[in-house]
């Protein structure tokens, strides 16, 4: 593997345990196995390019496995199908393992722009994906992107309570709800309130 | 106002604006005024210290706040109150203004014990108080431990996504379901799937 591929598998799994400002160059370096001068050669911004190109490979990443998934499995299927590998995931790494754009992105207000911006971006990126899966199977627009965003933040919550708390529980609810509103809307009555009136149905 | 008070008030904005490792010593010390031996003096155990009484006193104002406003509002409009709240908050901070437990839990992998515990118990005082809100307006025990845990989790990731992006548009979408989770308990029917067969109704 070529030092630019494992400086960026190194970094990544970095933040998605301790976040940006817990992860140090010290950090970085000796779990990448790289130098420095290897370091500032492929990221010549230091450790703020290097971590925006992990969000945004992150990013591009997750909204592949999240495309993949809508259009080769049932809805409620590729929901669970994400909860269980995140779940597991979290459990085989001790409760460290977190999102690696959530959990940086806490520290949101402190990024300059280029970490900014690919939070930003790599969350508008999951949700266009979920909306256009949720869209190919018949969903209206204005429905699919109201879903998508409740699905990436209910996902998003309950990992930073999971980690906090170092129990699957959360996600487990959240799975469980999460698959319900996939499927509900094509085949179950939902609360009027979850949908504006008049709204038609695939 | 006493020493000790203005280095909670200032460290609880701090942690819910840049997190823990993102507040340094001379944030805390600047913002409250304080001088490091007023801050060891109240809290020998220093930044940790501190920080953990700062989530802990958070944890209980809003546990407060949750059982209020569930014990003297309608249940959707006690959500909706909630939400409006935070999305002001949210937008007169210049979308700083996160959560003072969740923006420090991403963080959670790099906490010492008194931290790593306040962070965690903030989450299940949270969820109890709302369980128990949702107790009182009639829900089994089951239903109401399951809704607290959704409602905690997709509030967490709303305002988190909400941070990142600079926009209320997640904090709106996640009140509405929000609502539509509490109301429609006992006024609508919902998908079979966010229930499991034969669960009692009040």
């Amino acid at each position: 593997m070529d030092s630019r591929t494992r400086l960026l598998d190194a970094t990544t799994a970095l933040l998605a345990d301790r976040g940006y400002h817990g992860t140090g160059m010290k950090d970085i370096l000796s779990a990448s196995g790289a130098v420095a001068g290897s370091l500032y050669h492929h990221f010549p911004g230091g450790k703020d390019e290097l971590a925006a190109a992990c969000v945004r490979r992150a990013a591009e990443d997750v909204a592949v496995r999240i495309e993949r998934n809508l259009a080769s499995l049932r809805l409620g299927e590729a929901v669970d199908a994400f909860y269980v590998q995140s779940a597991a995931a979290l459990r085989e790494s001790g409760f460290r393992n977190g999102c690696p754009v959530g959990t940086p992105a806490a520290e949101t207000t402190t990024f300059a722009e280029p970490m900014a911006t690919a939070v930003a971006d790599a969350f508008a990126l999951w949700r266009a994906a979920l909306a256009r899966g949720l869209g190919a199977h018949g969903w209206p627009d204005d429905e699919a992107h109201q879903t998508a965003s409740l699905l990436l933040s209910l996902f998003e919550g309950a990992l930073l309570v999971a980690r906090a708390e170092q129990s699957t529980a959360p996600l487990e609810v959240a799975a469980r709800h999460s698959r319900a509103l996939v499927e509900g809307f094509s085949s179950s009555p939902r609360p009027s309130g979850s949908r504006p009136a008049g709204r038609r149905r695939p």
